[in-house]
């Protein structure tokens, strides 16, 4: 579990921006994060220790989940597999397609980089409402691997994201909450 | 300059694909890399060691040039500054147009993150016709900041973007060429 001093030292250094990308909306800016070395080495050490001697290899959501999923991933000594947009990897590759607000989208692995058995940390930046982790967790599934940990830097507890996430039975970790 | 042995195992490791993204192309595969930490250890070695002493900050751009970038950054201890495309970053930010085949796109900064002064490493994973990492050096300029150095794990030596790089007088390096 984060520091008090860890989470405080977030707070004040990720910018709260209202309506953006849309009237309404308050978006998380963690880019300043990367501006100081040690912050981000910190943010390493509390998700990495949430998953020292639990995974197998770690997935990491294109692109800010690759921000801290590598470092993660380079830390427990174990593969990095990336997981982006459909039709920027090229075949062959595994696919999974998921609801938008309005029209659908897909994520993709290349094939036969998960290995059947494998237990897998899924991470990314952000946990909104869940849509892009629950079809990760799918498109490991569907190779045969187990998606036993979710990690995320951020939590936003209004949009319900773990509801989505609970038929996995997997444990889920978020450095810090709004 | 990278070991014969660090280049042998790149050059296994890296898959080539043909006829990807469009027919006549082959296109360079690095996703393998990140399932070996120990790799990607070395190929960050390599990386760092061109950059030690000589810059305030590393710029890397979305999406593959995070997965080097960031720890480039933090092995120098200094600053990694998003470049993203356009639209993704909250304002303010400071803009760069520049032309593809057909059209054009424009990658940004936040304002503010980029410092009057900085010499700055841009980072990107592949220097294919030069475009986008021109449009970087521009972007740094912009701020006030000076593109001191540029550093790709691939430079394909048939596109020709150095070229483009040529009038910012800024040290070029990359781990490997094709």
């Amino acid at each position: 579990m984060a520091s008090q001093e860890l989470i405080r030292q977030l707070e004040e250094t990720i910018e709260n921006i209202p309506d953006f990308p849309i009237p309404g909306i308050q978006f998380k800016d963690i880019s300043p994060i990367f501006l100081n070395p040690k912050l981000y080495e910190e943010v390493i050490r509390d998700l990495v220790a949430f998953s020292k001697g639990k995974v197998d290899a770690v997935c990491g959501i294109e692109s800010r989940g690759y921000l801290f999923g590598i470092a993660i991933a380079v830390a427990l000594d174990v593969p990095f597999i990336l997981i982006r947009k459909k039709g920027k990897l090229p075949p062959p590759v595994v696919s999974e397609e998921y609801d938008l607000e309005y029209g659908s989208a897909a994520i993709e692995t290349r094939k036969g980089q998960i290995k059947p058995g494998q237990k897998i940390l899924i991470h990314d930046d952000l946990l909104a409402t869940g849509g892009t982790t629950e079809a990760a967790a799918k498109l490991v599934q569907k190779q045969g691997a187990i998606p036993v940990q979710f990690s995320f830097l951020i939590g936003l507890k209004d949009l319900n994201g773990k509801d989505k996430l609970e038929k996995f039975n997997a444990e889920i970790y978020h450095t810090l909450e709004f």
